[in-house]
């Protein structure tokens, strides 16, 4: 009998395939196994894949590309039954774990939400994207940035497009919890500015009550006043809440000073034990802090109305291949 | 010292005024008291303005509309400091309880979503909302259509536009708990329907977990697929959880089938105690109930390019308003 957590990837890797309708290879695999909560590398699905061939589950196609069998669908059927939705706090607990960066050392890897923006219309939205992260409206001033046909993280960048990661504020919990801090994930929302300052949350979705990351749902509903907040200091902007124990506080200040000075934290604001932040109570001997969502220079591009095809909390890369933003042309 | 819940009423009105800009009435205020989750009739809120007149915190302006004053603008400022974010929840079990219609006497009030539609694209969207609720994806084949200058409960429709009222799916939570049935409104989704027929959750938001109806954050992300459910059986369509004790099943059923009968529940999926539906499971010797959302059909009419301005959970009417679906032309 397979453990359940094994049945689950490859009913994962099934569905995947059958959604493709065409031979697909294991780093695009891998990519699409996200949207399900399932979190694995390419050379893990690449693995699972060889099983697979030899079950008959599966069949290669190509050099690398894989195709599913009539008795790989009859399986995904019986299987589909009992397949729960997943929550997106179990896909950020995963990501969390993986992450390894080191604030002293200044190395290992980091999360990052993925931005694919048409070639002719780069420019324009990278203006937009320096401007808003100058105002310190985002998560950090490091990014990636890659062409079509190379990398970010498992991500390829398809033709005609170009590939921006920014960090994904969920790091921070990765980075604390490398450092013991036991850190709950509580909620994405939507924070008014008023003269340049965030004062409340106005809108919030729990990661514990949604399938879908709550800071996707608010960029695409257009819920955002990005470039308002940048311009004339008033708008609604992407932020998100997390609470780790009060006794933990003094530890995770000296982190967050340690990340603000390597541009890795823009603008964090943490409570004091018990007290509401920006308007949102953390429960009792808690303390919240709130970090200023990556996407939120993503959220003014497609507000200044170029589309872009962003995911958050997407990917792991090593934080040497994050450059400043003003290097990128 | 006023009451908490007093204020917090009092701040709504302020904010309500200090966001429309220029004089408005006592319904139109109510109306936008839901955004805030603060649910008054015109009634109460012209109760409450004349005492805010007196204190010189509002004054009026024409016939029956009001502006604030500055010495309100200031009230407003130092009051939002203290004033809470709103899970949709709150809003959610405040206009169960003002349920009162009754299944065996059919009369009383029901919860409606409501919708404004522009008048030239009325029709086009009027043959597909028949449709839809033709094919059952709704909640009830019953409706209230309004033309300008009238109303549905607290909404006055405006110039240009025909007002359309669909039964809310969260009226079977008041109907059941007018009839001593604890209901606890779990969660909005989305539900895949294959062969025509409803078989899983795929994403979904809890309403104790989120600001904003799941439902509208599903529409509004274009995330639905309701033409092709009703076309080729296949598609994605609006649906909600709601969890009642095991011990009131019987009870429960027997409800049901009384409103189905009058038109007022159409796909109703109820499960067994401590067994999933579509694949979510409920609590410990606990029932969920699946209804299809009353939003279905007006997704529909977006889905084929026709703006809607939607909102869930919207306001109260008496049944006898109600018509079938059939009779508006």
């Amino acid at each position: 009998m397979m453990g359940q957590n094994i049945e689950r990837k490859i009913i994962g890797i099934l569905r995947v395939l059958s959604g493709a309708g065409e031979p697909i290879g294991a780093n695009l695999i891998a990519r699409q196994l996200r949207h399900l909560g399932i979190v694995l590398d390419g050379r893990t699905v690449r693995y699972h894949l060889k099983i697979m061939d030899e079950q008959g589950l599966t069949k290669k196609e190509g050099r690398e590309g894989r195709l599913i069998t009539p008795k790989g669908l009859s399986e995904l059927e019986d299987a589909l039954v009992s397949d729960r939705v997943g929550l997106i706090i179990t896909q950020i607990e995963s990501l969390s774990y993986q992450v390894t960066f080191n604030p002293w050392k200044k190395e290992g890897k980091v999360i990052l939400n993925t931005s694919l923006i048409k070639k002719d219309k780069f420019k324009e939205a990278l203006s937009i994207i320096k401007r808003v992260l100058k105002s310190r409206i985002g998560m950090s001033i490091l990014v990636i940035c890659r062409q079509e046909g190379e990398r970010i993280g498992d991500l390829v960048i398809p033709k005609g497009e170009i590939g921006l990661g920014t960090v994904c504020s969920i790091t921070i919990n990765g980075i604390l919890l490398k450092e013991g801090i036991p850190v709950e994930a509580k909620l994405g929302g939507i924070v008014q500015v008023s003269d340049f300052v965030p004062q409340r949350f106005t809108e919030l979705v729990t990661y514990g009550g949604s399938t879908l990351d709550p800071l996707e749902i608010f960029m695409q509903s257009n819920m955002t006043s990005v470039l308002n907040a940048v311009g004339a200091g008033s708008g609604k902007i992407l932020a998100n809440l997390r609470e780790i124990p009060a006794v933990a506080l003094d530890k995770a200040e000296v982190i967050l000073e340690g990340l603000k000075q390597i541009g890795l934290a823009g603008t964090v604001i943490v409570g004091r034990p018990g007290q509401p932040v920006l308007e949102v109570s953390p429960g009792l001997d808690r303390v919240g802090i709130v970090v200023l969502g990556g996407l939120n220079p993503l959220a003014a591009v497609e507000e200044s109305g170029i589309k872009t095809e962003s995911k958050a909390i997407s990917t792991l890369v090593n934080f040497s291949e994050l450059r400043p933003i003003e290097e990128i042309k």
